[in-house]
């Protein structure tokens, strides 16, 4: 029997009118490109979201349109988020930082019809320009005083809002229709696309606050690092008006010393991004001797924090969460945040339950097979692939069958890559990208466990663990590391250190000493890249053969 | 275009699934009619839910199916709630405290199958008997030792989940399921029955929460004095496991010392009730000279808060919050936490913000109309008839087409009786309802702005405006009182108390000295029954007339 209840689609427009109506006085503060710092209040951002609209009607903007998007975060990204997804556009946000040839095959696959680029990324679409279709329309995200000489026949955004109508009839869509793109950087292959709904959208939006309860609070400031061009920005576009926070976007500086300074000039509590760069923020607190003001939550996510770090933050009354989620997944599946039960727990437990990917969010759900695809307990112990199922979980990748079933089983979940066990309270803990497990005579090495034990030496500033080919045990885990400082310890000092952790044939065969470790286009260790760059290396136990 | 996303359902089971696995050392402590104090975790509770859908299922009961419940606040009903809506079936609570016409008719026009109640109903079941449906089965909620002798043919309920499996394959109902129904204890006509769905009651949840942050923090406790007899006690069986709070149910005592004893042993949090009971409360805690241990938070909805009743906790250190809604809105509509700009605000504008409505819950979207249906302004001062809309408002009542057709406007809003204003800021301001209106000489009069004047006087204990007929000016504000103490002042010492808020002719033209006020079955004052036995009253103006 149906019920007798009204049936309203799910819109994310809902978000920023009732942000607009509720907290009005909350808003969005831009480190903007062109230099200076910007604040502009949620009533006012809802006026121009819809001065947007009508500018994207009169360019002939349809529902379903692919809308690109190359920016740092920023109101006016934030405006594109809206604005394009309101009217029954697709807000496709695009990453800088892959490959010409990534970015002219998304762009192309997508079949974006109209590109928003902040004033940065003119020399790269300069580029790019050749390799683009020819009917693709380009919008410059600044004003008439900034529009820069260059041989892209683009419009200005801020000419193009002006004028506008600040109200727009924004039209019921089905709450299923597509609202954003976003392809994953793709460590093979081409990227692939996972495409949003607005019911996706709105209920990852409702699900994050309810879990991750320690970052929001109405009237605090939250700011993204991560950025909007990747995965919304972990949802903080749309969570941040829901729970009536105001938006502090860092633009493009996101160095240690860029970030405190925005973040003490304006009292950030919360701050949420990859661990990279929190470690350039914690080198500038220990410069500077004090965290910043107000400064009091840190969501890490990306990849996994080391525990040196979590404990360095916690030393200083930041409480830190660590979220974990995919592109595919809206993104976040797992919160950090303790359970009550963690409540009057001793610190080092709560240290060590924080290292964890921790919860499943209400909404998702975890499941763990074997590689029969059988399911396997929730025990905390028993470790297998992991799949995902919810409502903020892609049912395949954005026109690609092929990609779409490699990545769904037979009953509909989406199967992460990732190697985990899950807790009988739904804890889970990630052991590794299956692709990045070192398998050892015929058993599992966690990478991870290995980086975030060498991590733990002083003399490691940054540290990667590679399998290389190994004709006895098939795979043996190799040590890469960025020296902290002068000393470069030997292996045998670096095993002596991790040797409480782990079984002794779990332990690296090898350290080599490397400059720096090469970064994805979303900040985390490319261990793509490093495998590729450590081809020809020669396990020790062979170098005699060879010899 | 349609989104590339999974479509789960949303499912009022998961909520619970979710409280177990992630917050399972929270769960329900619960005050029974057996008289002692039973304790139970979410994992125990969702492992008896599917012993309860084992025993549904054996009974015949399938989708769709109405099963009524006669129960206080305690873990078996909460367990109802769930697996009655687990399974498919529409959990149909029953409010113990209607005419035994109403009960006859609720239960006949619900068409229930089973009936499931607590050992206080036997009495009240056995006197609606003969009028009940010959094939209407009965389960009574206690244990073996503690079934009681009666003529009614009825299972013990501890008896049929005994030994029955605790797992249960949970269905993927579609969300617009019926999971829930309630009717409203109504003031005309036939009680009207609100029929919640899957979706409604999940959206619900999560909507409550997001705004009503000052009661919610995972590891505290929260007690629902709202009975879950009645709109499904605010939502609080749903937000409460949502964010992984211990409920504590405190059964049948509702008097102000039964109240402080429980909450002060078990250290409640955040306290949901109607005024009445938060007034019998007050007075306990005036008696003690403190209040309960860990008592920092009280929701008062069902009918406005006396500014004096705000001021009293607010002074004891206990926040209050309004919350607005109605049985039709699932129930809550706005919030009374105050937005983020009143932060610094003096107490007394803090005061006066907290003695309105509040402001709309995501979700919920109000409108204000003239008599002929135009929409007013949100301007904070314009009045209207107050529509709402949203996924949690009825589309309609349960097999009612007149009913319906009267409650709904063309555009497909719900129409709420209420008169109010609403702020830019969303804020809800009820005037009154539409029925309680003292309409004179063509303006409108508050009844409860007049109320709540004459309340801050301190000879006052309670009282009611209602409207008597008058010649010239239509009708006019007469005011019942309820004396505090001996103290019984004249008229004119509470107009001349009252004069300061209101304009001369609002003023009540006479002052009755009552024992008591008539309360309707949800604990409202009732101006029905008041209207009723003031019928033969005469206005002083005519009084000459008739001598």
């Amino acid at each position: 029997m149906q019920g007798g209840m009204m049936h309203r689609p799910l819109r994310i427009i809902d978000i920023l009118t009732h942000a607009a109506e509720v907290t009005g006085d909350q808003g969005i503060v831009s480190a903007r490109v062109e230099g200076d710092l910007h604040r502009q209040g949620y009533p006012e951002t809802l006026a121009r979201v819809a001065q947007l609209a009508h500018v994207l009607e009169a360019l002939g903007v349809g529902q379903g349109d692919r809308i690109g998007t190359l920016a740092w975060n920023g109101h006016r990204h934030f405006e594109l988020y809206y604005g394009v997804s309101g009217i029954g556009a697709v807000c496709h946000t695009i990453n800088p930082r892959l490959s010409h040839e990534q970015l002219v095959y998304i762009i192309r696959h997508a079949g974006d019809r109209l590109l928003f680029l902040d004033l940065t990324f003119v020399p790269l679409v300069e580029a790019l320009l050749p390799d683009l279709p020819r009917d693709l329309r380009f919008v410059i995200l600044t004003d008439r005083a900034h529009m820069p000489e260059t041989g892209i026949n683009a419009l200005c955004y801020e000419d193009l809002l002006a004028g506008q109508p600040t109200q727009y009839p924004w039209p019921d869509l089905p709450e299923d229709s597509a609202s954003g793109l976003c392809y994953t950087s793709g460590t093979t292959g081409h990227p692939k696309g996972a495409l949003y709904s607005h019911r996706s959208t709105v209920l990852h939006a409702m699900q994050v606050p309810l879990s991750q309860t320690s970052s929001f609070r109405a009237g605090g400031r939250v700011m993204p690092v991560v950025p909007l061009f990747h995965v919304n920005a972990w949802g903080l576009p749309y969570t941040a008006p829901l729970t009536g926070m105001t938006l502090v976007m860092p633009g493009p500086d996101l160095d240690g010393s860029s970030l405190f300074r925005l973040m003490d000039r304006e009292r950030v509590f919360s701050a949420w991004g990859v661990p990279t760069v929190w470690a350039g923020l914690l080198a500038e607190i220990e410069a500077q001797g004090r965290i910043p003001q107000g400064f009091g939550d840190l969501v890490v996510g990306g990849s996994a924090a080391p525990r040196v770090m979590i404990e360095a933050y916690e030393a200083r009354g930041v409480n830190v969460a660590q979220a974990w989620g995919m592109t595919e997944m809206s993104p976040i599946g797992s919160h950090g945040v303790l359970p009550p039960a963690l409540d009057t727990a001793p610190e080092a437990e709560r240290i060590a339950a924080k290292c964890c990917a921790g919860h499943r969010v209400f909404g998702v759900e975890f499941k763990i097979v074997d590689e029969a695809g059988h399911r396997l307990p929730h025990d905390g112990e028993t470790t297998g692939e992991l799949y995902v199922r919810g409502n903020t979980v892609i049912a395949g990748y954005f026109d690609n069958p092929e990609a779409s079933a490699a990545a769904m089983d037979a009953d509909g979940w989406f199967g992460t890559g990732d190697v985990a066990s899950v807790g009988p309270d739904a804890r889970l803990i990630i052991r590794d990208r299956s692709k990045d497990l070192v398998k050892s005579g015929g058993e599992w090495i966690s990478s991870i466990d290995l980086e975030n034990a060498a991590l733990s030496h002083p003399a490691i500033h940054a540290c990667a663990v590679i399998a290389v080919p190994h004709p006895r045990w098939d795979e043996r885990p190799v040590l890469l590391a960025v020296a902290a400082g002068e000393a470069q310890p030997a292996l045998d000092d670096l095993r002596a250190h991790m040797a409480p952790h782990f079984a002794e044939w779990q332990l690296p065969d090898d350290l080599l000493w490397v400059e720096d470790l090469p970064l994805t286009a979303t900040g985390k260790v490319s261990k793509l890249t490093l495998r590729e760059r450590f081809r020809d290396y020669t396990h020790p136990d062979l170098r005699g053969a060879e010899a």
